[in-house]
Order: structure tokens, then sequence, then C-alpha cells
């Protein structure tokens, strides 16, 4: 669609007294609202493109569908625009699967209430373990430690728009065995360049993704861990902070955690036996006095 | 309520195959759900604290209340615990003043719509602009640009938990004329720690915020310009970029639009007439031609 980059007029200033004025590249933000069957179900704010990926990731991540299978198709459709209705391409409605169920009527409310629960931290994580079609705390993926620290890396070497806006997260799928990059997405959100992973892999029927490692540009959230829990994914990578929720998260769902990862260092949160050490190779005893948080 | 940071164990691995096992402070991330008059109106993802303010200024965004004084109190109420009802300050019951109109009883999904929409960025910008009850494009406000360079030091500076945890997004309000930080707030998510500026701005009466910056830590989105223009903020200040939407509500509202705040530069995207450089001091003719995008 195009609409991923657009250019403004800008006055950049320097203390030292220069001016400039040119234009810059800023990254495209709009409104979608998914729709299913024709009802509104949520509305997000997300840059253009991969859109029908954004909806199915989402509804992976709420615990609509589990497999690609369950997503018969999608199609963007009019609104209301200027004088009339036309297509925005900022509306998408999508069909499920004959017999799998939709999601509540009680549309946004539910979906507001699902994802961080309203309670407290127990509650919110106790609602995710129900709804969760897949185990990651079986999987028995490992990753060399020093292919997890150079995922941040390749995770900016294939980020083709931050280069030039320096507008959007990023989140890359990884195989944990080989650190080959499977797919990136980028968007002015981080939960919905999440969401655009997880729904390329939901659409090419990979879900549970077991084995991979997800590397994220910015935080970790309770609601990525959520994301990448539904998916299957054992292994959250970000290159910031994680967050007290989070952690919990991550470790009541027996998903690693890492965060701060730096190059050189990383930190691990939950579940480090799955990353592999230099020492480790001898012997994997240290394995059992993993972090467990 | 000494929620704010938490400490977990943690394991730091390098790659030169040194480990350290250490306890860790991270940013506390817990569930707010906001009712109003006993009916649950959103619930987001926040750190404790401040959560009156938090609500307040929520509403002010949501364009519910305008003024202080429309806000009557609140107070943290029980929840389904582990066990019964019990009070996990995680919900806090809202009393607007008699006369104020309520949100509507279509609660949460009116205010998703609200925020952004859901059809197109035009009509999200119209939305905004028709439930603002303040304009600022008329505001006399100048801020000199040694100043306005300095703010994102000066947030720092004053920024507790963020050196602790590296994990909490903040929003500082600023005098134009002096630089002056008036408020400070941290939080896990961007939008709350705004949120509480402008929550502590209305519950100290000094809402619509003429002659003000605020400063954030992160990028600008449209639903931060949102926010500050609801709040009657002139000039919004972020560290890092504005996606396209933030400067086509900002352009629209009259809103002064600074990114790349980054000390010795920064980028005004609209309305630089606000910002006095050096060579303005002998004459103003600069103004005439400043980037209205």
């Amino acid at each position: 669609m195009g609409r991923i980059t657009v250019r403004k007029p800008i006055l950049t200033l320097s203390v030292d007294g220069t001016q400039r004025r040119r234009p810059d590249t800023l990254a495209v933000e709009e409104p979608l609202e998914i729709r299913v069957g024709g009802s509104p179900l949520a509305v997000t704010m997300r840059t253009p493109g991969h859109d029908v990926e954004l909806a199915a990731g989402f509804l992976v991540s709420e615990g609509v569908i589990s497999r690609g299978d369950e997503f018969a198709g999608a199609i963007h459709c009019g609104g209301p625009g200027t004088g009339g209705v036309e297509n925005t391409y900022n509306v998408l409605d999508v069909t499920l699967a004959p017999g799998v169920t939709p999601p509540s009527p009680d549309i946004a409310r539910s979906f507001y209430t699902t994802s961080s629960c309203g309670v407290c931290g127990k509650a919110s994580i106790d609602a995710v373990e129900t709804v969760s079609a897949y185990d990651v705390s079986g999987d028995h993926a490992h990753i060399d430690l020093s292919v997890l620290a150079g995922l941040p890396d390749a995770l900016r070497a294939q980020q083709a728009v931050f280069d030039k806006t320096g507008g959007l997260h990023a989140a890359g799928l990884f195989d944990a065995a080989t650190g080959e990059l499977l797919v990136l997405r980028e968007d002015v959100g981080r939960h919905n360049a999440v969401d655009k992973v997880v729904g390329w892999a939901a659409l090419s029927h990979r879900l549970p993704l077991r084995g991979t490692v997800l590397q994220v540009s910015g935080r970790a959230s309770f609601e990525l861990v959520q994301k990448a829990a539904m998916a299957g994914i054992p292994v959250l990578a970000a290159v910031s902070a994680p967050s007290s929720l989070a952690v919990d998260l991550a470790a009541s769902r027996g998903l690693t955690l890492v965060g701060f990862s730096r190059g050189q260092t990383l930190n691990v949160y939950t579940r480090a036996d799955r990353v592999i050490t230099a020492s480790d190779a001898p012997a994997a005893d240290r394995l059992a006095g993993s972090v467990q948080a």
C-alpha cells in the first residue's frame, strides 16, 4: 500500500544557532478497525501493511483462534469517508472458518479485559493460562548465548523503515537452533509488530512456534509475554527492560524471558536452562540451578 | 503503596563467558480497572501509584471532564482476590460531580473508538476537535530554544525510578517561560505517564495548561498529541520520533510538536513560531515562515 512512511517538512534547530528546513521521513500511523463477521471487535493504531497478519495475530493473542485454518479470510471494507462510503483500507473484516466460535458479542469490553483482566496480576495470569492452547514450558528449544546475543543486531540490520524514521518498533522471529531469521515486522506499535509476526505464522500454518525465539526492539511488557505464550513461542528476548508482571507471567508459563540484550551481555529472568553458554559444553549441571524467578 | 519497583533474581550472561547471578530491580506493572459510578470503564496496565491522578487524567483525555471540579472523588475498592473479596488497590471507582454527564453505558467500546476512531486519520482528528474543551492554537506561549533543548536532561535528572530499572517512561510538565519543572510522573506505559500529569493538573485546578511544555521520554504518537490537546498544553516535545498522524493532529490543533530532542538539536514539526532562537531576538520575521506542516 506504500503508506509505511510519509515525508513532511520540518525545521531542525541547533542550540549553536543553525537552522535547517528540510523534508523528513515519518512512520505512518493510522487506525485499523478489526471486525469479525461484520461486528467491530477492536481498533488499533498501526502502521499500514500486513493488516491481515495483524488481524490474524490479534485473534491468536486473544484466544479466538489458535490455528491458521480457523481463519477463513479477510477483506478491507468501506467506511464513512469524505462524502460517502469509501474504502480507506482502515477497516478489515475477518471471516472465521465454520465451527469457530466468534468472539463474545460483548465485544471490545471482553477483549479489553482478557488482555489485562482488571483485577490483579494473579488473575490476569490465570486468565492467560486458561485460554492458551499451547504449553511452552515443555519446549526443549535451546539457543547458544552467542546467537541469542547477536539477535538485536540481526534485527536492526533487517529493519528497513527504522533507519529512515527512527519511529518503528520491530519484532523478529528466529529459529533457536540456527539463528535464522524467519520473519520480521515493523509497526509504530510494538504490540502490533508482534501480532503481525504471530499472524504471519498462523496464516502459514506454523503454530505453535516451537523452537523459536522472538526478538523485540523495545521493552518486554506483560502483553508481549502473553502474545508469545499464546503463539507457543518458548523464548522472548527484549532489547530493554521487562516489567515485573512480564517476569511473573513468563515464570508461570515456563517461557524464557531475556532483557537488556545489548550485544555483549544480556539478562535472563526466567528459564535460563534454554540458553547454552560455553561453559555448558562439557557439563550441563548449571541447568539445574537455572533462574526460575 | 511502595510497589513502584520490585526485586527479582536474574542471571547476567556475557558472551566472554562470565556469568553473574544477582537481584535486579524491575518496574512494577499491574492492571488498574477504572470505574465511574461503579461501572467499569477501562483497564490499563500501569505502574501503581498516583492512581487517582491517572484516572482523572484519563477522563480529561477522553473528554468526560475538562475541569478538576467535575471530579468529585475516587476510592480504591475491592475485587475478587484469592479466596474472597479483597482490596488489591487495582480497582479505582471515580465519583463525578453532580451534573457531569457520565460516560456512555456502551462502556469500553465507546472509549476505544473515541481515542482512535476506527475509520481514518481524518475522522479521528475530527472527533478530537469536536470534543476538546480547549483551543491551544491561540496560546501565545513562547519557549527559548536553549530551554527547550535542555528539557530531556532535566527530565532524566528528576526521573528517579528509571535509573534503577531502565523500564519506565516519563512525562514532565514545564513552564514555557521559565523552564521550571511543574510535575513529573513515571509509568511503564507512556500514555499513563501523561495521564498522571494531566490528572495532577486537573486535581489542582490548573486546566487548561496554558503556557506549558510537556516533555516525554519516548516517541510522540497520535494519542499523546491528543492528550496534550485535551489538556490545553500548547507544546509537546518528545525525545524520539513522532508518527505521521501525530504531526497531522498537532498541525490541525495548532499545537507545537517537537521530536528527536537530543540536547544540541531538535526537530520542530508544527508551529515553530513558539520556539525562540537567538536569531529571533533582533527580528521576529522568521515566525512568518514557520513550519505549519
